[in-house]
């Protein structure tokens, strides 16, 4: 080609591009869990918050559905910044192709780079199955809420996360006020990170689409665990990091621009959480399993009971949402710790493993740290923004 | 009031409250320049790429205006999105005033807390100056530029910054494709946390209006001043941190909410900007002076030549803007470096200055590492995404 350039020395190598080693981890050729070729596409209508809206978990859950974000000031802020994200129309592409290098690993490195350079916390791309593809899907494209069939060919799916925020996490209960801003500084980060990141691809001359909250036409945990974000966790249909625990949402992106694909990782979290039931002890809402893994629709999965988490969500009196099991789980350490030699060993000497969990009870991790509370309880009821009701003086 | 809580106590300590110690630097009643009483307000149509766009700077600069940006995919996206986000009406506060604690110090060390919990990499707070506002701005609601006279009389302005990224700075030249995407990072990244908080405040029932990139009622430099999140340098009417020298963007929220306020902070910069040259022998277009300070518009200011900065900038046909100033400046240096020995120097022992800028030269800081560059050189010309014509072999 005319004028080829060299292209950057750093996408030859296999050094680490984010914050976190990702590079480092032990990657297998199929994921840690089984996943039997009979999974079958789903309306993402069928989602538990789609269930509450429509009045199957009784009258409280339908009336507070759609008040649920915004009760709370900061994540009703943050709730309209990811629809206002989720109601614009999504490109396409340029009608010539960029002259890119020939080497598909090389464009991997530099959009995981690109997706760094961004913001995202951990970046991984894998070939978009089409069991991951939903059905039907919700869009607020012009302002009204539609349902569309999906078509959706894309052959591969850039999969990234954001933190939700250790600090924030610590000085929460993990179930107050704050839960759903957690929630949605993830959510809006990744629809944010998504578009643009998104749009670039379509610069270069290949269709790509964002898929984050509020505009998913992919369900996300299959494609995080396929693109070896994380392994599938005692939570059920969640991915688990080892440097984030599920301290995070996700987003992706999914495109014909030709990557290269990472491999599922291994990083010792099956023995793990089959030994560890501190997210099951502590779920609020008993929403978690503390069984053996089942097989559900095509996945073996810690089954966990999605109605009455998003029942508990949607209708917790005491706070906006929750997050008591991404607070609870031993994989919630803060970013730059000292936590890496525990995670060799979880990976390593599985014989430790009990230990290490009753080690992380004796430390006080997974307890509020009121030090690290910056924010206000407040509730905003018919319009009037006060201290809410179950926090008042008797 | 009924019901009022128990409020957090970390709002209540000079505990760090974001990633930089910004707490433990020394405050200053006035600014460490001189500031008269006879500051006159401008049109925002005076700045450079408006009079770049207007033809002022000659047919290539008009022609390039449009283009400068968009010309990098990378950078037309980040662009795109900062537009999209600028577009929105901003809103009008809550009918009612939320339950907040009466010190002022509680709530602008909670409103720094959002602003940090959202992204922002440092926050100050100040009064606004009605210098500080512009006379005039051009917003693009609605899909038109409008030009508008501005009124803003709001009491306060909450300033921060977003790191444009030390890494990719790095691994760049300064003047090369990847610049517009590093300012880029900052202003749309700015823009959302920005809309974000203001609409927080509002919920709060407080009036509040985001000013960021594509729609600023207000001058940001003698705010950021003003607010303490550094002192003005030798780039002229800029200010510079102390934790990331100039490697940032910034927006600033402003708003009624009764706040506390920062002081102007002292770190020695005066001094240093004195006997350092970097940026002035570095900067491409030869825009930075290297002489001593003036008096301008009531500024005592390092006088830079905005007419040849914005025209290279507009003009580079070897990249996509410009970013040397930023690059070559011995305050850019990475996030949780062991530099705080040498910024301790700076402000106690400023006789020592000549030789840290001659040991900064001899480290070999500001030079381009090739080795974090991850991005590809790139330039659509007519919607054909291709090598730079200035990057093709001979």
């Amino acid at each position: 080609m005319k004028g080829e350039q060299k292209y950057p020395e750093i996408l030859a190598e296999e050094t680490q591009l984010g914050p976190y080693p990702m590079e480092k981890l032990k990657r297998v050729d199929k994921p840690t869990i089984s996943i039997t070729d009979n999974v079958q596409r789903f309306d993402d209508r069928e989602h538990g918050f789609s269930r509450a809206a429509r009045g199957d978990y009784g009258p409280l859950a339908q009336s507070e559905f759609p008040r649920f974000v915004p009760k709370y000031p900061l994540s009703g802020a943050q709730l309209d910044m990811t629809a206002y994200l989720a109601a614009r129309a999504q490109g396409i592409e340029a009608s010539s192709k960029a002259p890119l290098p020939k080497d598909p690993e090389i464009l991997s490195r530099h959009i995981k780079s690109v997706g760094y350079f961004l913001g995202a916390d951990v970046v991984g791309i894998c070939q978009l199955p089409q069991y991951a593809v939903y059905t039907h899907y919700t869009s607020i494209i012009g302002g009204q809420m539609e349902v569309q069939e999906v078509e959706l060919n894309h052959k591969f799916a850039i999969a990234f996360v954001v933190d939700q925020g250790y600090k924030t996490l610590d000085g929460s209960t993990g179930h107050d006020w704050i839960a759903n801003s957690l929630s949605f500084r993830g959510y809006s980060t990744c629809a944010f990170i998504s578009r643009i990141l998104a749009d670039y691809i379509r610069r270069l001359g290949y269709p790509a689409r964002a898929h984050h909250f509020f505009d998913y036409q992919v369900v996300l945990p299959p494609v995080l665990l396929l693109a070896g974000i994380g392994e599938m966790c005692r939570l059920g249909g969640i991915v688990l990091n080892p440097f984030l625990g599920t301290r995070f949402k996700a987003a992706v992106v999914t495109t014909d621009l030709p990557l290269a694909i990472d491999k599922p990782v291994d990083f010792g979290l099956q023995d793990f959480c089959k030994k560890c039931m501190k997210c099951a002890d502590d779920c609020p809402a008993k929403a978690i399993s503390n069984g053996d893994t089942v097989m559900y629709n095509g996945y073996e999965t810690w089954k966990a009971n999605t109605d009455l988490c998003s029942k508990y969500r949607v209708t917790n009196q005491n706070g906006s949402a929750c997050a008591s099991c991404i607070k609870s789980c031993p994989w919630n350490k803060p970013a730059g710790s000292t936590h890496d030699t525990v995670r060799w060993l979880i990976q390593h000497t599985p014989f430790l493993n009990d230990f290490i969990i009753k080690m992380d009870d004796l430390w006080a991790y997974g307890k509020q740290n009121i030090k690290n509370k910056w924010w206000f309880d407040l509730e905003t009821v018919d319009d009037i923004v006060q201290i809410p009701k179950t926090m008042r003086k008797k």
